[in-house]
Formats: structure tokens, sequence, C-alpha cells
């Protein structure tokens, strides 16, 4: 291999470098905190390379590589710091489109766990990649997690191999919509509570972050607790898919905090029913996440898009958006239905399929289309 | 990483390694020559690795990673001696199948490029791979090679990313039909010659070796060149899907052997047909094909599968067979017209994409099913 | 032909006759009010035909003719009274299914509409016909009437031929769950008003009577405003596909009555938002349809399906079905967002075309199949 | 109704009415012999009706309507001479497309079938028929008569309700491809013999005449056995279906003609083979054909079309196609295999089913488009 020929670029001197998802302005490294985050590139030339440093106690992050709109490429990164090929041997000539999308949630259940790019190589130019005309954001738990995406119905082990930023609802939508899009997600997570009751495990509490569903030193040194630059990216439209662990919730054991001894219950009646108190503090965590999703996007579409594991929660988010258009006379929210998994369309763990993914982006880009051309 | 609880085996250790594709007995390393050749096994182990030994001059190998029958990944390997992780972080309890599959056909034009394997290291154990119920061979050219089937429509360079064993006619209708299979198959080869009149560059002459149609002094080394033991493995039926190119070459100019100036052409009649003389040379060439590998599989069916990309050679193939049914009385040899390549199924490079691959998969593991219930 | 060896028989003499649809127990003859509506048997016999009497002004009814599951005919009546051959020349010893489905709305337009069936003639025996195991009612308006689900695109007239009880998402999933259905259907109308601002042209006011939609002396005489007999059948579940023509009616002229000077209209603000007044008046009308058909169907789940021609009136609807949750208590009621007409779905008239019947019909079943499972 | 503006016209009297399909010149009645045979206008009005005579022993013919290439009925005939309406009710100054197809195979099971059309009335105005661009002519069996593509899989009566010239391949493939088309059809028969050894129940002997294959003196009197008008439409592509019949005689009894006591039978060698001689026979019949159409199709490309129910004669069809082509230097003629038929696509009496024809006519399609396209 001539290797001589490639030459090594840091993330800072490249001008036409296009980042996808939140993060913090460092380049040295950029850090990928988010699945579908990524960087992309133009690039004339043959052969491009690109430089990670992995890190992780338990779940390492995987990547895919998307060359001219296609993936190509679906791989683990284990831990360390070395140079990846994206391709060799193509006509130096020609413009290449390429992307490098994080594969991985954010993990909160590993504080260790980060993937950071230092640097690209090649022998050719780096051209200014086109800007698209949309914005979308996705707000959502393990669907929008795109866990259960790959892998076999059998399988059950909760593990990063099983998670797709690619075979997702979210990047599906907004490939069909030609939109720049970002997701914020977390498995397990809710509005007002986790599926086993944490009411601490809620996306609302963290959304102002660059990543706040994070912890540890490391990922406050990297700036995922820092307040997110909302002006840089203001999307056209906020896609919350939510409520699905909430509802989980009732059916799941108390939460105990071992150490405060602190509890949390969403409560059924007897008669299998929502208790009403319990159903009401998630309609109004509902309303109030509007309420701050409204604060930092002020021209934003909200969409509640819900139904893909089922609809149980879909009165009560029908309320909580119906408050919220009524207390604030916004009317740029309304709630969309996604379609449900079946068992021709389910993945992994239960969760949505591939399927099941480009069903609820068919659905879902019809409507969001609606409302773009609206605008 | 505690790796400490890996354990390393050579291939040679362990009892229930399963080996697809044809390639010596050699185990330290293992090499994989063809697209599709593989090693399986079945692990029960939290933690999976594969030693890999890669080189080339111009082309690199790519792998799938099949966990469960479902592929996980897939990436380039560049040249060097190293590790790659299957998967970890799984159930140790629970028993996997995973397949490691060479994404990419033995390059006749690098003779440098090999694909080896060293090594495994897992927490887990052995157990064994079950065998499939029937064996299939395919023989063909840049379609079976699963050329273009990866990479937008846009692509035009000839480089190991767009090829694929996964998304091939040959691999799908192998999983349909729940057999193992082996594929040999070189781009632009022919039955008589290439698609540019190459008179060499045609797969009959190479049939009864290992992987005759590599060159150079290492794939001797690697045993290339020796003959395949057909004894240890007999398929039901062998596909041949060949003619593509000898049918292009009647469009292409003359070959010329700069060192020799021997020459070659398909000539075409001055109103577009085919010139008597070199279409009798293709079937004679096709039919002393079947001969050839009648000898060698004595009581597999045959089935002659062509047309993804057209169908201009169907009668010549189809009287190439018939001569062969008439002179040998030998009655398990048959046609299948393949389903074309539309607009809507092409890949990349003008090549038949995923869908024309899916479409052709279901047309022929239908026929090859009615064939196997006969037998 | 001969005729000699089929036998005559009043409806009222056959032992094993299903009546389909809200009707009166008047066999001599029997009314097919509703579309949808039919009569159903087992014969055994070579031969089969029927007695239809049909009269109208304008709008003529059509048949469909469903032999052992598939539609074999379908066909336009002409007014006077006549048989109509459903089968003839077949094995007289094999048992056949016969449906013959009125194909056509009932017809508020045109008084003097009306099918009635005199009798059967054969040469055969009538079976019993098995019960399936689920009922269902579907109220709704011209979606549910099937108007649009046969004819080009291009088409524009309001006539008979381009309705459809057969591709309509209502039979598409009575079949999909083996179940028994009616349908309460009438273009046009809604639960406030219809598309066009007039307040009689609710389906709420009309629901109790066996087909209260018509008008006229002649449907007075057959019966069509007799209290339907719910006792007689009481359906699993209850589909309401109400709402698109009052979300019309905003965007339409006021409704004047000439002989009264009684005028209505249901109001946009200047920001082209709903009324809020009109809006709840849309409210309190679906809240007391729910407490009717709560009234007359104690046991059934009532579920308020919408969206197969977009999703403006959810918010008001969610609010509706939640303000009876709360007041009655009753919690066998929710909502279910139906799939939308795309360019590729629509049919006739810009209605949903038989693809978006089907799309519909594939997520609604699955939706009742949870509900009934449930049970 | 007010017939009173209803003006009835005999056929004669219509300047721009277009007969489908082979027959006489008389129209005063036009007979319809084959299955896809029609009559085509357009209508300016609001209102058409068509007068046929119907006549049969056993079998009735059906007819279809289609309206804007939308297929809107679809009734049984029976015996007499009586008007069916076409539409009604709709916008008189709007132009519509209107043809009325017959929906059953010329019956030489019934020498008295019959189906006869005397006139039309309307209260609009007959416009020119557009010609469209191109013509294919189609000759094939059962499968081209569309026997089963109507009806549950289980039916097994062979009655005319279960035949289909609009969901049969050859109807959708003249749609696909914008060309009128005339389909040459019969159960059973085949080149040499029918499917029960029959030699005389071949299609080719009957080519040249109107519509040969029917029986007694009505149809002699109705101008079936004359020669038909070759000169006055001549195909672009003509395409034959046949050869399922004629394998299927190697595996049917002897057939006997009582009175004469000949009897012929296409043998099987002792090892489920064909027998050289009789299979050669089918060759010279096949080949003889093609001689035959070339006679009265000078231009004509002629595409043998087989599989829809398996290719056990393919080499054989193949090898009489290549004789020809030796023989005559014609190359004006090809073999193109269809898709078979499965499980999943199968209609009644084991016979192809809707998707099935579906399917053949998308891969027939497309290769008579680029056999058009270099025309």
């Amino acid at each position: 291999m001539n290797d001589t020929k490639l030459k090594v670029y840091s993330l800072s001197e490249i001008d036409h470098l296009k980042v996808h998802g939140r993060t913090t302005s460092n380049l040295s490294p950029l850090t990928l905190f988010w699945t579908g985050s990524a960087i992309e590139c133009q690039v004339k030339g043959s052969e491009l390379w690109i430089e990670f440093e992995v890190d992780y106690d338990h779940y390492e992050p995987w990547v895919s590589i998307i060359i001219n709109e296609v993936p190509v490429s679906r791989q683990m990164l284990t831990a360390g710091r070395y140079w990846v090929c994206l391709f060799r041997g193509m006509n130096e000539s020609v413009l290449k489109n390429v992307r490098i999308i994080k594969d991985l949630q954010a993990m909160n259940a590993d504080s260790s766990c980060s993937l950071q790019v230092h640097a690209v190589k090649s022998d050719g130019e780096f051209l200014p990649v086109k800007d698209k005309p949309y914005k979308l954001e996705f707000i959502g738990d393990s669907i929008t997690s795109g866990e259960g995406a790959v892998g076999a119905k059998a399988e059950e082990d909760w593990i990063p191999m099983w998670f797709s930023a690619i075979h997702n609802y979210s990047t599906i939508t907004a490939e069909a919509l030609n939109a720049e899009y970002r997701i914020i997600s977390q498995s397990g997570w809710g509005v007002l509570t986790s599926w086993d009751n944490n009411p601490r495990a809620n996306i609302p509490d963290y959304y102002e972050q660059v990543c706040g569903v994070l912890t540890g030193d490391k990922n406050k040194a990297l700036g995922a607790f820092e307040e997110n630059n909302f002006a840089a990216w203001q999307p056209d439209v906020v896609i919350i898919n939510l409520g699905t662990n909430d509802g989980g919730a009732f059916r799941s054991p108390e939460w105990r905090d071992e150490t405060t001894g602190e509890t949390h219950k969403q409560r059924l009646n007897e008669d299998g029913s929502y208790n009403e108190m319990d159903l009401q503090a998630f309609e109004r965590a509902a309303e109030n996440f509007l309420v701050k999703i409204r604060k930092y996007n002020k021209d934003a579409h909200i969409v509640w898009a819900y139904g893909m594991l089922g609809i149980p929660m879909m009165p009560a988010i029908s309320r909580a958006v119906d408050a919220f258009v009524k207390n604030t006379g916004d009317r740029k929210v309304s709630v969309f239905q996604l379609p449900i998994t079946t068992d021709e369309t389910v993945g992994a763990r239960n969760h949505p399929g591939i399927l099941a993914h480009q069903y609820a982006a068919k659905a879902l880009s019809g409507y969001v289309k609606e409302i773009l051309s609206a605008r």
C-alpha cells in the first residue's frame, strides 16, 4: 500500500467536514455521543481513512459506513486508538459522499463508553457538503435507539450488536424527506419514569444538555453535560416517540433507590386500568416536556409519534398535547399514531425489526411531508 | 476487558469447526479462496474472536459476519495479521451459530490477494455444527460473485467493496433450501472466453483445481492449484450460471496476447447475428464442461441457470445441453431461465442489485426444490 | 336448460338462510338496506338462482356474488323483478358457500331506491351456515361506503358504480378476523353535521332505527324507520369511522334550509384554526354518540377509527372519547388512527382506493384482534 | 328511467366502434368467439346499454366491463336476447372509454355456445377509439384461457365461472405495453396433441381459421371456419404459450377414437423419460407451427413463452425453435421461460391464479418491451 500518498488531517484542519448529532464544538477530538451522530464529507480522492479512539467498560460502540447514500460496512469498534479504512482503490477524480454513523445509542449504563474521531487521511481533497433542505429531531427510547433492528428474533442479550441507527425509522424518515436529523434517545427511559419506575430515567430532565443522559467524570470532561447550542441547529420538526416505557411502568415493580430509600411506582387500579393520579403525573410531565421543547425550538412543529409497540398511553398523550395547546395557544403540535409492530415485522428482543421501522417511516414521512409543505 | 478468560485455539484444535468452500486440508492457517467460503461454529460462550492474516497488492478482502442466520457486520480487511471480535458480552450459557463469510471472489487480478484464518479465541466451548440436508455448487461469473450487489447505481469502480456473497442469489437460494453451498466464480470469465475474448479466461479449464483461477507462486504454495478433493463434498445440484460473458465477447474487440501474438474473437455476422462457427465453438465448450462436471459429480443434477442480464445465448445453451443429453444419455441436466434484471432491481456497475438477486433466488430455489424432492 | 329440475323457494321456506346487515324480520320479500348487507347460504346442488326486485329513481343498486369466499361476479341491478343465476353446472354433490352482497350504501338521496329478494331456486338442498366467532359493526361515511374503491382515479361522477362493499376496509377487516359484520354508513354525513354543514345529516340521530338515514313513505313501509332489534345481534366491537365530514364542514359554506331559513356553519378562526365553540359542539356530539352506542351495545368494545383521509379532527375525537371515559367510567372505548390514503393508494373521486382499504384493514384488524383476544 | 332519450344503434351504424379478437366481418350481429374478444367505444353520453344474444347447451359465456381501463363489472350471461346496462347516470359531457370483453374461451366442448352483440343504445355520441401503438397475438391453452384465475383453490368444476380474460397474463401484458391483443386458446389442447393424447385437439391445424377450434353447423354458419383475414390485423409479436398439454400427454392414458378405432399415445420410456420418437413428433409439430405462423405473419417476432406450470418440454421447444431458425434463416423467433406457479400464486383447479398471471405478465412484458423497442 502506498501510504506515502496519504495525508493526515486533524478534523479541525478540514474546511468542509459536516458533523451530525448533538456534540460540543471540540474537534480535537470530536466526540460522537448519540446514535445517528455522524461525520460526513465529500471527498475527491482514491482512498480515505478515519482515526477512532474508543473506550468502554462493557458496551462497545459500532459504526456504519455510508458511501453515496448506500450502507457498505457495519462494524464493532473495540477499545483503542486506531485507523479504519473507509474506502480505497476508487477513481481519484470522482467525488464521493461518505458518512460514518455511530450505530449505538449514548450508553447511560456504561460511563466509560465513548467514541471519538481524531483525524482522517486521504490522497484527495475535501469539498463542501451540500446542506439538506430540512432538519428533524427525534426524541425517543429503545425504539428510536433501533434496539432489536438487527439480529435474530431469538436474541435476548442486551448488547450493542442489536442496535441500529441505520435500519431505524428515524434515519429512514429523514432520508425519505431529504432531511438532516438528530436523535436523542435512551432505551428504557420515558417522559416521567423508565419502564421500571425510576423517576430519574426520564428524557425531559436532560433535554437541554449536549448528552445529559450520560454519567461520570469522563463524560463531564467531554462536555456531555454542557448546555446544547440550540441556536446553531434549529429543527423544522421535532418528533417525540416516548410513552412506551411510561406505559410499561404501570406493569413493573416499584423502583427503590437503595441509598436514599426513595421509591416510585406508577399504579394500576384493581380492574387493571391506570391509576388516575399517576396517569395525570405522566400527562403533566408530557405537557411540561412540550413546554421545554418549545422553549428551545421556537419555530418547530412538534409531533408526538407513538404506537410502534402498542397504544395504551395514546389517550393520555392526546390529553397532554391538548392541554398544551389550550394552555399556550400554540397549535404547532400534533399527535401521530405509528403502525404497530406485528409478528411479521418484529426484530430481536421483541422490538421493532427492519420491516417495522420501514413501515413506521413510510407512515411518518408521509405525515411530516405535509407539515413541511405547509410551512 | 478480561481477556484473561479468553482461550486461544488454533483451528486444528477445535473439533467442531465447519469449513465452507473449496480449500485445501491445511488449517494452519486456513485459506478462504472463493466468495461465500466461510468458517462456521456453534459456540457456547460470551465472547468470540478470530485471527485473520490478510495480504494483497490491490484488492483487499471483505468479510461478513452472520450470527444465528442474521448478518450483523460487514467489513473491509486491510493487510496484516490481527484479531477481529465477532461478538462479546453475550449470555455465556446460550449457544450461538456463527459464520464468517468471505465477501469477495477469488481475485485473478491480484496474485497477492489472500485471506487466511489462524485461530479463534473464546471463553466458551465449541459444539458440533449441524449438517444441512443438501449441498449446492454454484459456478458463475460476476453475477455469481455478487458484483454490484452492494453500492449505489452510480458506482463504476471495479473494487471489492461492491461485491457481496451475502446479497447474492446463490446464498439466498441455499438459505431458502436449507443447503450448504460452494461458489466457483470469476468476474468477466465465461465458458469459452471472457467478455473481452480471452480464451484463457474460462472457468472449465480450472474446474478440477481447488482454486485454479488464481495465479502466482504464493497461491501455488497455498495449494490453489492442487486437485480439488471431490470425494469429500459431492453436491446434490450443480448450478452453472455462465454464458453472459461469452455472449458479450461477440460485441467486444479482439483479444491479443502481447507476448505470443495469439488472437481470438467471437465474431458477429453483418446482420448482427452470431457467427455460426464461433457459436458452435461456445456450444462445444459448454457441452464439454458438462462432461467434466459430470466426471467429478456422478450423482448431481446439473442446472444451467441463465438470464439475469439477458438471454441472447439461451438457444446455444439449450443446444449444448441437448447435445450432452443426446450424446451421453444422461438426463440429469436441465436449463433454467433466471428473471432478468430491470431498472428497478439493478445495482452498482449495471449488475444485478439486491432485489434482482432476491428475485432470481426465489425462482431458482423453487425450481431446485422440485429437483431435490424428486431425488 | 333443464329448469324443470330447479325448485323455487321463498326465503321463509329455507331453514338455513343467513341474513347479514340490519333489516326487518320480513322475508317476503327481504329488503337489503345497507352496503355489505347480504344473504348467505350453504348449498349442495348444481345450480342456484336468486329473484331480485329492484327499484329506484336515480341510483341503481349493485351486488357482488361471493362463492367459497371468492368474489366471482359484480353487477348492476336495473329496475324490475327478475331472476339472476348465481352458479350453474357445478358438481351437485359438493357443498358451496354463497353470499350475495349489496354493493351500494343505503341511498338517502333516492327515496325510491330499494333492493329486495323474493326467492331462490335450486336443484339442491340448503344446509346450515356456520356461525362465525365474532361480530363487528362498522359506522361511517363515504369511506365506509367504499365510495371510490372501484373506478379510475379520473372518475368524478357520484354514481353507484364506484361504491364497493367488497374492496372496503370493513369487509376486509371482517374477513381477516373471521367475523360477521354490519355496516351503517352514509356518504357525506358526520357526527354533528354533513360535509356541507347540514346538521340533520348526522348518523347518531338515526342509529337506533333499522335504516333511518333513508326517507319517504316507501321506506317507511319497508320498515326502515322501525327500531332496530339490537338484542338479536350484539357486536363484539363497534368501529366508528366518522369525523372526516365534520372536519370538512369547517371549510365548506354555510348550510341553509330554504324552507325554514335555518342555517348552520362550523366556523374557522381567522388564523385557520377551528372555532372553539363549534369544535366543542362536535366533541359533545361525539361523546353523546358514544353514550347512545353503549346504550344499545352493553358489552361491545368501541373503537373510534379515523384517519384514512387525514387526521385534523383527531385531537377533538380524542377529547370526546376521553370525556366519555371520564364521565362514565367506561373504559371499553379507544381511539385508533387508520393509515392515510396516499397518491399510490387513492381510488376514484379522491377517495381511498383498493390499496388504501387493504392497508387500513391490515392495521385495523391487527388492533381489533388484540381487543378480541383480551375479551 | 327516461329511456326515451336513448337511441338504439345497430353495430354497423356506429362509425367508431372497435372490435377486438378474430371474428368475421359480420356486425349484424357481431360474434365474439375467443376469450379477450371485445368491443370498445368512446362515448360522450350519460348512459350506455348493449344488446346481447346468448346461446349454449352447457357452458354459458361471461363478460367483463371495463370503464376507463378499470374493470367495474363481471357477469354471467344466461341464454336469451336482452339488453345489459353498461353505465348510467354519468356526466353526459365527459368522454368514457368502454370495453366489453368476453371472459370465456371459445368452447369446443359446447357447439351451441355463442355470444353475439346486436346493438347498443345511448343518449350520447360515439367518437373515434384511439389506436394503440402495438399489436400482440397470444396462442395458448388453459393457461392463456385464464382457467382458474377466478375462484377458490378448492374449486374443481370445469365451468365458465373460473375462466378470466382479465386476470390473465395476456391482458395484463398487453396493458403494460399499451398494445391491442388477440387470444387464440383452448383448454387442454397442445401443439401435437391434447393433454389426453387426442391428436386432433391441436391448435396449429386450426390457426388459419377465424375460430376453427369450434364445431358444428351453427358455428359454421357464424363463419368460425372461414379463413381469418390476416391482412387486416398483423401483430408485432406473436406469443405462443403451448407445450404444457403436450407434456402432460406423456403421462396420460392412450386416446382412442371410438368410431375409427384410431389410437394415439405419447410414450414414456421405462426410466420415466420421454420416448425419443414421440418427442421428435412434438418437435416437428412445433417447428411446423412456427412455419405456419410465419406464413401468415411476415414481420412479427415470434416468442415461445412457456413455463407457468413447469418446464419439462423446454428442451424440446428449444430444439424446435432452433431447427426452425436453422432451416429458415429466420431469426425473429425466440424462447422465453415464464415464472412457474407456486403454492402462493396458484388459483382454482390447480391452475395459475391472479398472482401467477401478474408475475408472468411482469416478466413477459419486460421481455417483449425489449423486442418492440428494437423493431
